[in-house]
């Protein structure tokens, strides 16, 4: 057993058993504020302060209310030579499995609190455009929200909260990751994701979390910012190149893909600073939060019967090229769509997805947005305005959808999914595709299950998923599927039950005959050797 | 007493009333078939034929089923020497008024005949565009079937039909109008339309009508063909030169108006030949033709409440710079309409056409069109495809809504405008304002009255109708209205009773208040010296 498995078996016992005479919240709070001499191990209160709330002046992190699991894997970062510190390297060398336990389920259970300030020389708020809506039309690079949690407060216990840390420790961690004189983080995100910020960016960002709320404010709004590159109503330029920092990036970690370079004449939706002005600003801005936010705000939540929203799978809110970008979409409707055989507006292409995607069926209200309603005008608004300038009637602009795949020589093949899936993408969704939430936030989608996409909705065709796995999955483009992986990974995860399809008639044979009828479809498949089949849909929740 | 004054005296009287010992109907078969050889008379059917239906090889006009008023005023105009035959001049000289009130009566009686046929070598449909939807961006020419009627079967007294007639009568006549031979017509328009044509143009157009049923028939479609200057999606080109024919073209007539000539950069929605394949397509062309036809076909008519149509506001279907083209509407939707104060959709747009101008509230559903109906799609779908290329968000093309005026220094005067009004408007829309229908198809919609936009619809507003009139009217640019003009002109026309505003709260003056506070809006203002006041709405008809 590794030493950081034995950590993990002990955690399993952490609240309710004793050892050495004390809980381990007791041990752990010893060690926190006495330390122990006799093994040369300082009081972590010594830096993280009583209240462990992080010391801003030593750099030192804030540790309070943070995931024990995540603390203790850092603890064994240091131990591992993956991350490195003068006081923290030693310390780490000390500790026994049941010590890194204790101290960490104690500062997991201490309240939130925080030390951070950021430097006056710094401007906090020009970190916000890449900490919330990033950059990755011109860098690939995701928000650091999206993974790290609405507001940067934590997404479960691999993403850990920036808010609230102090800015000096902030900007360490981003300087090591570029340096790689810090790693060991899963599928080396965070290598990529620092290497491609310059030295002014990397300041921004620490100040801009180190001052943000640590638990879910009311979000500010969730339009997209200027991106760094010009971000105006027009086809956008070239990517700029990364600026070179004083760290040494390593290569494999730093460098724009070829692939999204050569798309960089792509549209560009427009930014913040074009927002209208008046009550259609306020609809576009409300039609923005709507799109990130649709399963929690009261307006549309009534709508929602599952943990979806739009922007779960339309990235970057609406803007990634590649993911269904909305302002492709704009242009090409009303349109024919032989699923409903009818030509379709836009207004009732997003009644599709709520109908489906986001399972309206099981919400409060059973029904899809009304079309003169808010909702739908709002999230009309939102989508309007991202296709500034965008050519109407445009049924074939870059990054429209995904990019289709071939067919598979191979077929597609659930085990061989299953195990990429435990590989790459059980860490955000979950090893039951349930995906992360945070106080009801989607941070991560489920992909089966009640809370997932029903068995109408298009991306449960394995076609449709495998596409839009190749093209976006995982979110970072550190690793990057081959097609047949993507077939193979899309066909484990659409090889789970989910929600009914709401066209269902009573009869899994006859819905599936009537609508499922393709090679790429799973309903009604086997599923199974125990003669179980696909598509009995998931008991309410 | 003139002439013609008297020939129409005599028509008030001629189906009761006897005269030399027989019937004017008598009196006119008798003229018609044999003649008057004492007074060196020849028989008419000796040219247009025993059934009235013209004769191709003699290039004599069909008269059966033709206007009574209309076929005396063209004796008229033989007597006047505004039109010239060698027979005909000489014959009308011996004719006296009850002579012409008889014949016309006789041969308006008959059923409608034809005996035209189109030239082998002269390619009918090619006069298709022309005559079904027009060059309006290229040289201002509207339509023929504008004025003519649906399929130019003729409207009223004043637009007779071109189906049916003989090819080379109609060659005959526009010949003679460019070559400035004929003349006397209103307004000089026919002068100035055949002046627009060349050779080629003339011969086709002919060939077209003379092949057209004589009834109204199923309308193919009203689609805009290409038109002559490259019709693609894209700025047009500048206006082609209109090729010089053999003929003398008056100066004044026949010149591309130079306003037009400027705006030749604007924006060209797509011809025929750009439509979608499929489903789509299909949805297009049912939305163009509901566009015109809004008030017949059986989908929209059940809430269209009067006599309007989307094509009656939105010239050339929608198509018609500075008369509010839809292809400018669909790239500014969604918007900030003060009147609703909300940001309304596209199809929440229409739906106020169809509450306002189409008076939905007394139609035959009291309701607009549903949001996700097939009437709404179908125009969604017309609007977008007319959009195509044009850039999403662009609130300001050139040709949007119409040029608004500056306030009228001299305010506005009713009076003024009912003399402009009878000069220049009554012709087409009628004494008493009340429009002209063919077979219920509008051809001139009426402008006030029971069957007429209602007191909530833009273009009762007084400014709203002088600026559409100022840019629009009349429908030729042989007159041209000055501002004041338009302003005096719009305020007779909005001076006069129509249907109630449907958000009418059971007092004028209230609804007034609230709804129509401004100076250019006479909803509530008096309408003459007896305390009457504008604002009572129109009885149900």
């Amino acid at each position: 057993m590794s030493h950081l498995a034995a950590v993990m078996a002990t955690a399993l016992l952490a609240v309710s058993a004793t050892a050495l005479g004390a809980t381990p919240l007791e041990r752990g709070r010893t060690l926190a504020e006495q330390g122990d001499a006799a093994r040369g191990i300082v009081a972590c209160a010594g830096c993280h302060r009583a209240d462990g709330g992080g010391d801003e002046a030593l750099g030192a992190a804030r540790l309070a209310g943070l995931a024990p699991a995540y603390l203790a894997t850092q603890v064994e970062r240091f131990r591992a030579g993956q991350r490195s510190h003068p006081v923290m390297s030693p310390w780490a060398e000390r500790l026994e499995p049941a010590d890194i336990t204790a101290v960490s389920a104690y500062y997991g259970a201490l309240a939130p609190a925080s030390n951070a300030r950021a430097p006056s020389d710094v401007d906090a708020a020009a970190g916000r455009a890449l900490a919330e809506t990033g950059d990755w039309p011109g860098r690939d690079l995701p928000a650091c929200v999206r993974c790290h949690g609405p507001g940067g407060v934590g997404a479960g216990t691999v993403f850990p909260p920036l808010a609230g840390q102090p800015y000096s420790y902030l900007l360490a961690q981003l300087q090591a990751w570029a340096a790689g004189r810090r790693h060991g983080e899963p599928m080396a995100l965070m290598g990529a994701v620092a290497g491609r910020l310059d030295a002014d960016e990397q300041r921004a960002l620490a100040a801009y979390f180190a001052t943000r709320p640590l638990a879910v404010a009311d979000p500010a709004d969730d339009l997209p910012d200027p991106s760094p590159a010009p971000a105006t109503a027009s086809v956008s330029t070239p990517a700029t190149t990364v600026a070179a920092t004083d760290a040494v990036v390593p290569e494999h970690l730093g460098a724009v893909p070829a692939g999204r370079a050569e798309a960089a004449s792509r549209f560009t939706p427009p930014g913040r600073d074009a927002l209208p002005e008046g009550p259609l600003g306020e609809m576009v801005r409300l039609g923005a939060h709507l799109f990130r936010h649709t399963n929690t705000d009261p307006r549309s939540a009534p709508h929602v019967g599952n943990d979806q929203t739009c922007a779960g799978c339309h990235l970057d809110n609406g803007r990634r090229a590649d993911a269904s970008p909305m302002w492709a979409a704009w242009v090409a409707y009303p349109a024919y769509r032989g699923k409903n055989q009818r030509v379709d507006t836009m207004a009732e292409r997003i009644q599709g997805c709520f109908r489906y995607s986001m399972n309206a069926q099981d919400s409060v209200s059973g029904q899809v947005p009304e079309t003169n309603g808010l909702v739908l005008d709002a999230l009309q608004s939102y989508i309007y305005w991202l296709a500034t300038g965008a050519p109407t009637g445009d049924t074939a602009m870059s990054g429209r959808g995904y990019p289709r795949l071939q067919p598979p020589a191979e077929g597609f093949d659930r085990d061989r999914g299953a195990v990429l899936y435990a590989e790459h993408c059980a860490l955000c969704h979950g090893d039951g595709g349930e995906g992360l939430l945070v106080d009801g936030e989607v941070v991560f989608p489920p992909l089966w299950g009640p809370r997932s996409y029903n068995w109408g909705a298009g991306m449960h065709r394995v076609d449709t998923a495998a596409a839009f796995i190749a093209a976006n999955m995982p979110l970072l483009d550190t690793v990057r599927f081959t097609p047949q992986e993507a077939w193979d990974v899309a066909a484990y995860i659409n090889g789970h039950e989910r929600p009914q399809d709401p066209r269902f008639d009573g009869s899994v044979e006859r819905t599936a005959a009537r609508f499922h009828a393709s090679p790429f479809d799973l309903y009604g498949e086997p599923l199974g050797v125990d003669g179980a089949v696909l598509g009995q849909g998931t008991t309410a929740h």
